[in-house]
């Protein structure tokens, strides 16, 4: 198939499956979820995502739609009838379906599964960054469906020419619309600590594990918006940007001042990632 | 028909209806909604709800699924559908229909309606409330379908056995999960200001208004959790729970010091409503 959509068992092209009006995400955004590539059918850090995505289940006590392993079986299903071997691969899990109101239901959780050709992006690209004030909730440590601030983000960072918007709550960085955003300066790599104001990035876990390989000091603590203008480097991280370097923020140059601490990184990173998934 | 389910010109009950996965909805929460009591088939204070509706729409920048005259006439067809004339009318628009992407779409917005029988509150009742820290979105303002922190709230308080619960932001009241929360002190209505904090409630403005009329001071303003434990009386106010005196908070009794202002509003909201709607 070209692509595949799935909803508790059923099947079919994304684009004609549906889904009950009743399920919570239709009246208040109610479910989690959790997204990464497929590269040769395999999906990478697969098991890092799992662990996300039961502990934002958690978090918001939604019960879990699947066991893991039979989870995995089910993502693995889908992945495998789709054509191409390259796919942006996505889960959600919503809190049941019934007539609505605000407390938790008495019906089990709905899965939501969709795979479609994606190919990764070019990392020899760098992003223009956009800044935006930080209106967002204090529950960013889950990957959850309540999305339109960073939906409102990602339209003004496209409407300006950018690839991405970076939050600030007042002078502190927290991250960006859908990535979480790091610094590189004087050979550190700095990034938000963990609490609600961000999320525990899969990607910026791997750039932490891989910069103590490589003896590269990381700080994980608030940064300001005078140190991103000021970085070396800026680096925005995600399943789905990978590890990008930033080259404009909000119209003025930025970064470019240790090239070599990137394609470390990078090339660390994508070690990983072919080591699991193959060439 | 028993309920109306309606999304995009097609109807059937509302637990068989269906939408499509693609709906932003089920990916971002990206719509807003509004709802109120249909009363003997008159939907009360309508024309406030399209307002605020329309507002909504345009504050996010999701186009109209539908002219307003287009949709009032919409509504009626559904609530005529309906077998009892005493109901509960919900309608939302969504950001369109689209392969998930952060982005705005290019395509139409959706439009959803419920309706189903519901009677209205018994204003004789008292609430019990609990108190929760407001960790919500700086976009309160929208009746948006991000709603999952109003969701966990609204469980906590039927877990405690309490009607509703109230949110502030350190020590300072901002609203309920779904009501504004209002309180008399020495004969003035004392409520939180409209901004982004707190949603611009119709029964609220309702309520501003009728204390104009019966000449009872009003504050728009800041108000404290110390305040709201000491207040004559705490009203939580909504277009579902109408004008509710509470007397209970945290399991301590509250209110319940003017029992006189709590009927005049109360007596006036309903002769507003009864103008309208009839008996």
């Amino acid at each position: 198939m070209e692509n595949i959509g799935y909803y508790n068992g059923k099947f079919d092209l994304i684009e004609k499956m549906t889904v009950p009006m009743n399920d919570r995400a239709m009246y208040f955004g109610d479910g989690v979820y959790d997204a990464t590539y497929s590269v040769n059918r395999t999906i990478f850090a697969l098991e890092d995502h799992l662990d996300r995505f039961y502990n934002s289940c958690r978090l918001l006590e939604i019960p879990t739609p699947m066991p893991r392993e039979e989870l995995k079986k089910t993502l693995y299903e889908c992945v495998n009838k789709v054509d191409d071997p390259n796919q942006f691969v996505y889960w959600e899990a919503t809190r049941g379906t019934g007539i609505r109101n605000h407390v938790f239901p008495d019906s089990p959780s709905n899965l939501l599964i969709y795979t479609r050709p994606c190919p990764m992006k070019d990392l020899s690209l760098r992003y223009k960054l956009a800044t935006m004030e930080d209106k967002r909730f204090y529950y960013c440590n889950v990957k959850t469906l309540n999305l339109i601030p960073s939906v409102l983000a990602s339209q003004r960072a496209l409407e300006k020419g950018c690839d991405e918007t970076v939050f600030h709550r007042g002078d502190l960085v927290t991250e960006c619309a859908h990535s979480n955003v790091s610094i590189i300066k004087d050979g550190k790599f700095i990034t938000h600590q963990l609490d609600c104001l961000v999320l525990p990035g899969i990607t910026r876990k791997h750039l932490i594990e891989i910069c103590h390989e490589k003896g590269i000091p990381v700080e994980e603590r608030d940064y300001t918006l005078e140190e991103l203008k000021n970085a070396d480097e800026i680096i925005v991280s995600s399943s789905g940007a990978l590890c990008m370097p930033a080259c404009e923020l909000d119209g003025e140059p930025v970064g470019g001042k240790a090239p070599e601490i990137i394609k470390t990184l990078q090339d660390a990173y994508l070690k990983r990632l072919h080591d699991e998934c193959g060439e």
